[in-house]
């Protein structure tokens, strides 16, 4: 039942957007009454973020083949690819604009699906670090930023193009370094 | 007369965000007409980008004294200071937050903020790439969203802090790359 919650109200968020996401449809489109759905969200944001999290776990799976930058550059053009290649994009861009004036949808997108997403990130280049590959005074929250953080900011401010080659180049960029070697 | 409303409308933008920003409460705080105020600007949310665009020009200069790193810094601290030791950032997340679901503004945000601050950062970077000290092969537009682009991040998605250590970090790990040397 929980799943096939999940499964509907991704479906539901990604088809049409928050604009027209309501417990009430969710419920219908699930075959679930409205009660048991409040048993397990406070909220319509807390819903739309865990199925959305839900629907996109597999895409945006960290693999570890032992070869951090192939990995990296691999899960990077996944999650260009939902950005641009489905209606993700545009629907997380809007769920982030309405969050900056929705203190109580600012919550649900941190705690069910910003926080965690960052953690799974961490965590897989812990492994990378503690194999000795990525040096070991790196914070690796900040690396987060500069990779997934640098796509959702063409997302929002789409001065220049969300493409593969982007993703290509946050990774070598960052694993490389820009300055010229001596 | 040009300079006064420019500042009247960063500092009407500044104090009250854009939810009460008005072409006519612009016009009484610089003593100008609002028909003056349309033969330069088409909209609010033009002259709001430009009066911010202006005001926080030489806070956010590009210095070059020859060092990029150190220079990167500075400007990147200055940057994360505005976002957070001023009402700067709580309105730009707001303005962000609402061109994504407003066509115009984004168009506004683009063409009279973000788009010509870009330049300004690809300028001082290909400065650094022309005489060597960045890498030949590197896309500086890449560049702008692995380090103001990853501050914008944490600015709209607040999971981590903007400090002065995460600007350090984003112009160290940048620069120098993230991997253990061999």
């Amino acid at each position: 039942m929980r799943a096939g919650i999940l499964d509907a109200a991704a479906r539901l968020l990604l088809a049409e957007g928050m604009g027209s996401f309501t417990i009430e449809r969710v419920a219908e489109l699930a075959g679930a009454s409205k009660m048991t759905i409040y048993k397990w969200w406070p909220s319509k944001g807390a819903l739309a973020l865990d199925g959305y999290f839900t629907t996109v776990e597999a895409t945006l799976a960290f693999p570890d083949t032992g070869d951090l930058e192939a990995d990296l550059t691999a899960q990077l053009v996944a999650f260009v690819g939902l950005l641009t290649g489905t209606s993700a994009g545009r629907v997380i861009a809007e769920l982030i604009g309405q969050a900056q004036t929705d203190p109580e949808l600012a919550a649900a997108y941190r705690h069910r699906y910003s926080s965690p997403r960052r953690e799974l990130a961490v965590e897989r280049l812990r492994r990378s670090q503690d194999s000795g590959q990525l040096r070991h005074d790196v914070d690796l929250q900040v690396v987060v930023d500069q990779l997934w953080g640098a796509c959702y900011h063409r997302l929002l401010l789409p001065d220049q193009p969300l493409t593969e080659q982007f993703a290509r180049d946050l990774v070598h960029n960052l694993m490389h370094g820009l300055l010229t070697p001596p």
